[in-house]
C-alpha cells in the first residue's frame, strides 16, 4: 500500500522536497534572512497541503518556528514532531560536484544542502502523515514544530517552548535528525550524554620567579595543576570527584547486550585513529565508554613559557579547560559543584585554585519500554527487515533535554541518516531509497503506536 | 698598611676606573664593538702599570680577550683571575639619576653602568695585585683573563680555553663576579647548580577527536601527560627518576650548619612572593632547598584548545617544557637520559611519548677545605670584621663549569657585591667602602694563599 503510494507520487513529492532545498536557508548568514522566511512559509503550505488543519507561521525571538497540526480524537495521543528547516553553510562550494542548492539526482541519490539534514528528513515526517490522513489511517493526533536555528544552537527554542506550553502539549515528541549505524544495520538513538566544563586557574607566586633561585623551595602551579588533573581519573578508569556516580543511571542489561551485538572491529578503530591501545572505565566495553558511561577530558592547558627553545621559569599561572561528558541522570549543575568542591579540597595550600563553571548540559535517555520507541522499532524492522539495534551516542543534542525539561515529553529519535550522506560537509546526499523506506517506516509506526 | 696604601692612592685609582666606566662597552649592541676593543686596550694598560709583567689583547671568535701575567716564581702556584669587560645595556636611560656612562660620586657610591658588575668588582682585584706587587710581597704567580662577552652568555671563552690551555694553566681560579648576603654579613660562594632541561612531546590519536563521540575510550595525551608530570616529583618532594640521586653531593654538615645560621626570615620570604605555604623536598631547609638540593620544575606546557570560552576537543598532542636544577657532581649528560628513560618507562601504551633534550650545564661546588677558600675566608675576615658565610646559589654560572671541565681547575668566587648594587639595572652603584674593603680582603687572601 504505502509502497505504491510512493511510487505513484514520487515525482509531485520529489519536486515538493527540491522545492525546499532551492531555497537556501542558512541560519548562519544574515544575508539569507529573506530565505529563513520563505522556507517557513513554504513548509505551512507543505503541511496544510499534507494534512494539517492548520499551519502557520509564529514569530520567535530569532527566525520564526512553523506550526502544524492534525486533530483527530481529543481521547487519543498526540505526538509532537520536531524539525529544522536551516541548513548548514554550503561553504566550500568549490568542493561541490553540483550546485549545493540545485537539487540533482544521480547514482540514486539526491544531492544537495539539506538533503538530509533536515529537510530531507523533515520530509520522511511529512510525507508518511500525508499517506496516513489521505488514507484515514491516522487514529492520534499529530503536531508539527519546525524551528529555523538548529544550526545555530537553538537560541530561541526554550523560551518559545516556555511561552506555547499549551500548544505544544504532547504525548511524545518525534524527531527525524540523527543517524543509522548503517543502510543494513538500522539503529534507533537511545542516550546522548550530557555536558559539564570548566575552566581551572592555578596561582602560585605573583609573578614569575627564577627557577634557578626559587626551583625546589616554592611549588610550581603547573607541577601542581598536573598534580590536580592526575588525580581525576583513577588507573580504573573512574572518576574519583566524590558523589559523581551517585547519580548515573545503569544501562538494563537488555540494553548492554545489544550494544554487544553491534558490529565493531576494534582493531579497525584502532587504526583509524592511529593508537596502539585505548584506555576507558573498567568493566565496560568501548562503545559503552564512549556512548553511556561519563568520561572526563582535560580540552586545553597553558601555563609558563610555550615558545620555541628552552627557557627556564617558574610561573605564576597555570590554566586548565576540562570537561566531563555526563550520562543520564546525572544532572550537570549538581556535577558542576561536586568538581568544583573536589577539586578545591585536593589543592595545596601552596597555591590558591579557582574553579569557572563554563556551561553544562543534561544527558538525555530514552527507555527502549517505551510504546513508542517500540513502535519506532517495529516501523524500522518493517522497513529495512532487520530489528534496529538501541545505540546511545556520546556527544550532545542540547534541544532534546530542553524538551524534557521545559515540556516534561520524552524524545524518540527517529533518525535515517547515514554517515556517507555528509551532513554539514560539501556534496550532501541522502539515498532516495533511504527517503522511500523512511516513509515506509514512519507509517508504520503510526500504525504501531497506540 | 692596605688601607694607608688606598687613601694615599685614591684619588688616582678612582680616576683610572673611571675611565674604565666612561667606555660603553656593551657587548650586546653591536654599534659598540669600537668600545669593545678600547675597553680591552685600556685594560691592558692599566694591567701593566698594576705590575704585570706582560699584558695582551688576544682575539677570540668573538670580542677580544686581555691576558696579563706576573711570574714570580716558577715554583710557586699560580692563580688565574677571571673578570669580563663588557657590560649591560643601561636603558631604560630615563630611570638614571645620573648618566650611566658618567660616573659620580654620590652618598659615598660610585654610580654607573658597570661600577659593580664588572669593572668594579675586577678593578678591586687589579688594585690588591698592585699593591702586592708595588710592596714586593707577591709570593706567587698571578695571570689575568678578561673576557667582552660574559653578558651575551660567554659564546667564545669554551673555545678559547680549549685553545690556550698552557696560557692559561693555572692552580686555582679566582672571580670577583658574585654577591655577598649584605656589607655586614660577608659571604662567599661555594656552590651553583646545574641545569638539564627536555621538551616532551605526547601524542596520543592522529588527529583532534570530538570528546563526545571519543571521550571515555581514547586516551587524552593531555591526560596523559598531566599523570606522567605528575610522577615525577613524589609528595615527599623527592624526583622519582630511578638513580636521580645517586650522584648528588651530600653537603657537609659544617656547611649545613653554615647555611642555617644565615638570617633568613621565611614569612618575609613568603609575603614577597605572594604564598601561604612553600613546598619542598622534606628534611631540608628552604635555603638548602633552593641552593643544594636538585629540583624538577615544568617551566611551560601546553596542548588542546587555550583560547576565549570553552571548546571540547580531545587533543591529539600535548606538550610541556621541563627542567631540573642539578646539584654538583650529578652530570646533566646522565641526568638526561636517565630522565629520558623514566619518562619513556612511565609512559602508557596509549600514547606515543618523545623527549628531545634541550641543554644542560654542569652544577659547581667549591670545597670549603680548599686551601684558596680558605685563604679568601681570611681575606673577607680581616677586610668585614666577620667570617664570611659559606653560600650556595640556586642558579647557574656556565663559566665556572666551563672552567672546571676544560682546564681542570676549580675557582673561588670572591665576589663583593650587594643586591642594592642594581646589577643590569639602572642606577648600578657601588659603595666606595667596599671597593676599599675588597682590596683590602684580596691583600690579606694572596698573603694567606699558598
Amino acid at each position: 500500500m504505502i509502497k505504491t503510494y510512493i511510487s505513484e507520487n514520487e515525482s509531485r513529492m520529489l519536486d515538493e522536497l527540491f522545492s525546499l532545498i532551492r531555497i537556501p536557508s542558512i541560519s548562519a548568514q544574515p544575508e539569507h534572512h529573506d530565505d529563513m522566511l520563505a522556507c517557513a512559509e513554504r513548509w505551512r503550505q507543505l503541511l496544510l497541503e499534507a494534512g494539517a488543519d492548520e499551519a502557520m507561521v509564529m514569530p520567535s525571538q530569532g527566525n520564526p518556528m512553523v506550526f502544524a497540526q492534525k486533530n483527530v480524537n481529543p481521547e487519543a495521543p498526540t505526538i509532537l514532531i520536531y524539525a529544522h528547516y536551516d541548513v548548514m553553510p554550503a561553504e566550500p562550494l568549490e568542493l561541490w560536484k553540483s550546485a549545493p542548492f540545485e537539487p540533482e539526482v544521480r547514482d540514486g541519490h539526491i544531492w544537495a544542502r539539506g538533503a538530509d539534514d533536515d529537510k530531507g528528513q523533515s520530509f520522511i515526517q511529512v510525507k508518511a502523515f500525508e499517506y496516513l490522513v489521505k488514507n484515514n489511517l491516522l487514529t492520534h493526533n499529530v503536531k508539527f514544530i519546525f524551528e529555523g536555528e538548529e544550526e545555530i544552537g537553538s537560541p530561541s527554542l526554550e523560551a518559545f517552548c516556555k511561552d506555547h506550553r499549551e500548544l505544544l502539549k504532547a504525548d511524545i515528541i518525534l524527531v527525524s535528525d540523527t543517524s543509522m549505524l548503517g543502510a543494513d544495520l538500522p539503529s534507533l538513538t537511545t542516550g546522548l550524554r550530557g555536558l559539564a566544563y570548566w575552566e581551572i586557574e592555578v596561582t602560585g607566586p605573583n609573578r614569575d620567579l627564577h627557577s634557578g633561585h626559587f626551583g625546589g623551595a616554592v611549588a610550581n602551579p603547573i607541577n601542581v595543576l598536573c598534580q590536580m588533573m592526575s588525580r581525576i581519573v583513577d588507573a580504573d578508569g573512574r572518576i574519583t570527584v566524590p558523589g559523581f556516580y551517585d547519580d548515573v543511571e545503569e544501562v538494563p542489561q537488555a540494553e548492554r547486550d545489544m550494544i554487544a551485538h553491534i558490529p565493531f572491529d576494534e582493531e579497525k578503530y584502532k587504526a583509524a585513529i592511529g593508537v596502539r591501545e585505548l584506555f576507558g572505565e573498567k568493566g565496560y566495553s568501548t562503545l559503552e565508554r564512549n556512548s553511556c558511561r561519563p568520561s572526563f577530558d582535560i580540552c586545553g592547558i597553558w601555563g609558563g613559557y610555550t615558545g620555541e627553545g628552552s627557557k627556564t621559569v617558574l610561573p605564576s599561572k597555570a590554566y586548565a579547560k576540562v570537561s566531563c561528558r555526563l550520562v543520564p541522570h546525572q544532572d550537570h549543575h549538581k556535577i558542576s559543584q561536586l568538581f568544583a568542591d573536589y577539586i578545591q579540597s585536593i589543592a595545596p595550600a601552596t597555591v590558591q585554585v579557582k574553579v569557572t563553571p563554563m556551561h553544562g548540559g543534561q544527558g538525555y535517555v530514552c527507555p527502549i519500554s517505551l510504546p513508542a520507541y517500540q513502535a519506532a522499532e517495529k516501523g524500522f524492522e518493517k522497513a529495512f527487515g532487520k530489528k534496529p539495534l538501541a545505540v546511545r551516542r556520546g556527544g550532545s543534542i542540547p534541544i532534546i533535554s530542553t524538551f524534557e525539561q521545559v515540556l516534561g515529553i520524552k524524545t524518540v529519535l527517529m533518525g535515517f541518516g547515514l554517515e556517507s550522506n555528509a551532513i554539514h560537509s560539501p556534496n550532501e546526499n541522502i539515498p532516495l531509497d533511504i527517503i522511500r523506506k523512511g516513509i515506509e517506516a514512519v507509517v508504520e509506526f503510526h500504525l504501531n503506536f497506540h
